[in-house]
């Protein structure tokens, strides 16, 4: 008798998320490899085809209203390297780079930048454990206020 | 009798450009490599020596004004790349960095990348789409209103 | 009989500094492994538990100040390599991307870059010698004034 494994699907339905239906730009690539990493465009917290909202931290929006975003645009990356690697079970991922809008003097881009780290840690686990960069920006496309890039690979 | 096929050389200069020389920097590499991914430095809108323009979008440039440089930065990357990958043909774009100096409250980063990846799918076809993230940053070395920096491989 | 060839930990020692301790953010990783490629995680200029100097280029700091700030950066990413690598002796470096708090019309990102780049030269030589993207933002984590990424490998 086996035990029961939660998938990583699974965990993200416990944590009331599914993967979105990401569309592509017809520009460039949802993403591209090169040997086995994964290179997943940047991502802004789209849903169902809308921009969640737009704005600049430490101006406009404080970092709780914007870590819903963070997860958002990290579901929209995951959705993408779960295509690419065959299923969410298989995405591993390496490396984040998460870019926040704000204005001088706001250096809160961690606690945004750790909404969505919680969410690849919770679902995937050991895998979802990347390395790192948060940054803040003066403005991103269509002032999202935050938008997440990803390499991955297959777990 | 073989079809005559277009070179990349060919398609790049049928859209009226050629591959830049681009100086090396004493301090750093143009590019490295690592298993197959080829990273290339930030490139500069310079041609010829010369930085093509300065300033920021949503201040004192808009996006038609730099879009050109966004291709001149593009095509001094490619030609780092071409150099990697033994002719430019043999060069396959994995990502796309694009940062574009920003006022707060500018959104429209993206259209000054698209005319950057519009160049890179029109001279190297499905080899030049790529994974894109594009930013908008405060400032960028010299005052250049763009920056792009690749990772590619070899096709 | 060998000629006594300096190690890297020689070369650093001889410019006066020594790899830091990193301590690692229990939310992501220090580091992640794609094939031979390290993505190290961003790093602020901490030294001993402490962030040196916060603010901003351009504004309430200069390129003078801030490239000490851009060397101990760089350290804590080395450190971060060398315990990928087993060893400063077998890190070679592939890409840095140097973010530098900057407001609005500072255009000297490179010479805080070049810091780091120079530490990294003297201290690995040819392994040292890194593709390079410097970057200005509006601001940074704890309003660090830089922070710096390496993607590394074996060398």
């Amino acid at each position: 008798m086996a035990y029961a494994v939660a998938s990583a699907n699974d965990r993200l339905s416990a944590l009331g998320h599914s993967l979105p239906r990401v569309s592509a730009d017809p520009r460039y690539a949802d993403y591209r490899t090169v040997d086995s990493a994964i290179h997943v465009s940047g991502q802004l917290p789209y849903q169902e085809g809308r921009l969640v909202a737009e704005g600049v931290l430490g101006a406009d929006l404080d970092v709780e209203a914007v870590r819903p975003l963070a997860v958002q645009a990290v579901l929209n990356a995951l959705a993408v390297a779960a295509d690419a690697a065959g299923g969410l079970d298989r995405v591993r991922v390496v490396e984040m780079l998460a870019f926040v809008a704000s204005a001088p003097g706001f250096g809160d881009q961690s606690k945004v930048a750790d909404a969505a780290s919680d969410l690849l840690v919770d679902v995937l686990g050991e895998n979802g454990r990347h390395a790192r960069t948060a940054i803040g920006v003066a403005a991103l496309p269509r002032n999202s206020p935050v938008e997440i890039r990803l390499v991955c690979c297959r777990a």
